[in-house]
């Protein structure tokens, strides 16, 4: 196995035994982006060289941070010093902040190296960049985290972080077969990470397992404790189905039945739930609060930068601005009643699955696919993962999604790499 | 009546029927700067010449914006194009940032101009500026948002803006004799506003009548139906003591007892009332919040410019990156309650009237003062307003706080123009 392809868990543990250098695991990374990046476009910008002397250096001091000689791809909404940082747009063309994003300043503090940034739908909402799919590249890979989730599922690097508003993290990490984590709202600074709809923006991690994706987001957030992921049964598997509207193909219910099977077998209650009735309102307010905020948070951009926006998004943001203050009102007063009347569903139910997008990635690049899977969830701010669990009819990835109450990350995590670890088994 | 020392609304209505230019209210507030800025120091950048292009460029339009021609004073964490943005710290010495904040770009698109940017202690922390308190330069002007309430009340603008996350919008608004206005948690967008602690942090409104705060706000936000301020008696009104373990000078409780009075005498029903019980626990978990969530925040700039931080704040740095997780978790859940038990509590209360600070502004320029009767209100998330009421023992001002249910902007703001009005017709 080329040290690229390792898990991040695995090559930290190598290179504290001696067994590998941060430098050789840079240059396969760099060789492994030389070879696959001219087809599947994961970044926006490199910085091999820097990375390349920042592993140096790395290799010279003594190992105590949490993410010491790894190589991460950093979602270009989310600032770094003295690197170009676009935001998906050409407004941003060539712009570098002076100061880092809270988080990557955080992983950087953790021993993490920056190894480039990696592409964003246009200021992660939604028109796409031009990253195709790692395992076929007439398909998206899904967005807006577009980049971060190829780059890892390419093994191009280890980890990688996004952004996510309706299902910008779950989706191309279901999408692209990665893992995909993203806390609960709130948990990770968003200091220096591009606003789209701030009720709603949430960073996540992505990583080829259940531990790495949790690694990253312990650094990410200076949370320590976050990192120690025990593998553990949950107390009970709940199936919700993710959206009233919309049906989903049948692969994702396949997946879902795979790891209900599984966990049935080894004792572990499942059933099926619907939620409490008023999230079922949460798919249509999600753009009522997404569409307001964003065309407040754009406002420079949708004032000055007007035709150099997409025109998918200038409407979004015309529209945010027409639509009245009542209608957000009310929108965000009844997601404040999902999130409590959610709160008490948990008092009885320990975790949710639920499909992670609507199929494997749809063909085509003009769209990163559809978020019906993803609002409510994003909405409601409860943290979820995505682990992939099996190949659909097209040969592309299809993951599952879990979820846990608010705050109760380290439950999420113990059970999603319980079932990582039940899925391999039967592998 | 010199054009400076008009509220915002004058001046607009004055230009409007062709009685003021735009360009006349620029001059006549950089003369006012020009006297009292040298022992004032409100600002860190004037942007003069600009200013008067932009009043220049608004006499030759037809009048639209909510804010046409007024000059406006920025809190200097708050980001502008091309105008130096320090954020109180010499480590952003002339930092120009390439965007607008988005507060910034939603007053310019309503015609507001920007004079220039206003003083504020370091990263909106406590480590103070260099502003005086205009009613007497040997006392502070209160903090962290020194310069916009300063200004505002020397008269060198009409408006300014300014963010709390302890108490740094209410406060000084109170000991400078001016209306602060903070709304709800998240009513307006942060983008582009340095984070200090991301579940407190709020931007908030300075003018020299409760009208002038909610028309600033309104534009800050694009959300114009707050600007139609009628005052309107409240339905009835509780005195709440602010903090348990702080007794207050006599002079803000001769305040409160004075509007009381005043009430009390048109029919309003007046009452005294202690929270909900949880809510004790509030002055007590909002620094374990800001502390944990602020090392987090401002970590590029701990990591990388430690010596350039105040000592004070960068204890409060490591004391944050020290604090455990858990004692952070525990805070923030306990604060989710106390909101929720609040919002029941208004079920049956109109509105809170309560101390805006612990006395006049003290004596000295090392410190802002005491926010201990901010801190539990900024937790809670309420939108709150300070109204000048009369003057203390040293014959600087003193206001009073009035709180309403999250989201009931309109309804604080009839009331604390109702209050002003009886004030007014009582003096």
């Amino acid at each position: 196995m080329s040290p690229n392809e390792l898990s991040a868990g695995e090559a930290l543990h190598r290179m504290r035994t001696g067994q590998l250098t941060a430098q050789a695991l840079i240059e396969a990374c760099l060789e492994c982006i030389h070879t696959r990046e001219p087809q599947l476009r994961a970044w926006v910008t490199l910085a091999g060289e820097q990375a390349i002397a920042a592993a140096r250096a790395c290799d010279a001091q003594p190992r105590t941070g949490m993410l010491h000689g790894l190589p991460t791809g950093v979602k270009d909404v989310i600032d770094t010093a003295g690197l170009a940082t676009e935001y998906g747009s050409p407004i941003y063309r060539g712009h570098r902040p002076q100061a880092d994003a809270a988080c990557v300043a955080l992983l950087r503090a953790e021993g993490g190296i920056v190894l480039g940034k990696t592409v964003t739908a246009e200021f992660a909402t939604s028109f796409p960049g031009a990253t195709r799919n790692p395992w076929n590249p007439e398909h998206t890979p899904g967005g807006s985290s577009s980049g971060s989730a190829a780059a890892v599922a390419a093994c191009m690097v280890p980890l990688a972080c996004g952004t996510q508003t309706s299902g910008s993290v779950i989706r191309p990490a279901a999408f692209c077969g990665v893992v995909g984590f993203k806390p609960t709202f709130g948990w990770l600074s968003r200091q220096g990470v591009k606003q789209v709809a701030e009720s709603l923006d949430t960073l996540g991690s992505f990583g080829r397992t259940v531990a790495d994706a949790a690694l990253m987001a312990a650094a990410m957030a200076r949370r320590p404790t976050l990192a120690e992921v025990v593998p553990a049964a949950p107390s009970g598997l709940t199936c919700v189905r993710s959206d009233a509207a919309t049906e989903g193909q049948p692969e994702v219910w396949e997946a879902i039945e795979t790891v209900l099977r599984r966990l049935s077998a080894v004792g572990v209650k499942v059933d099926r739930q619907e939620l409490p009735s008023p999230c079922e309102q949460l798919a249509s307010i999600h753009p009522q609060i997404e569409h307001f905020e964003a065309a407040r948070a754009l406002a420079f951009e949708h004032q000055t930068a007007r035709a150099d926006l997409s025109e998918r998004l200038r409407d979004r943001l015309d529209h945010g601005l027409a639509q009245p203050e009542a209608v957000y009102r009310d929108a965000l007063a009844t997601a404040e009643r999902c999130r409590q009347s959610m709160a008490r569903w948990f008092d009885v139910h320990s975790l949710i699955i639920t499909p992670a997008a609507t199929g494997e990635a749809p063909k085509g690049l003009s769209t990163t696919g559809n978020a019906a899977f993803n609002r409510r969830w994003s909405l409601l701010g409860l943290p979820c993962i995505t682990v992939p669990v099996m190949r659909g009819p097209k040969g592309l990835p299809v993951g599952v999604q879990l979820l846990a109450p608010w705050r109760e990350e380290s439950r999420l995590l113990a059970a999603a790499a319980f079932i990582e670890q039940q899925l391999a088994a039967q592998a």
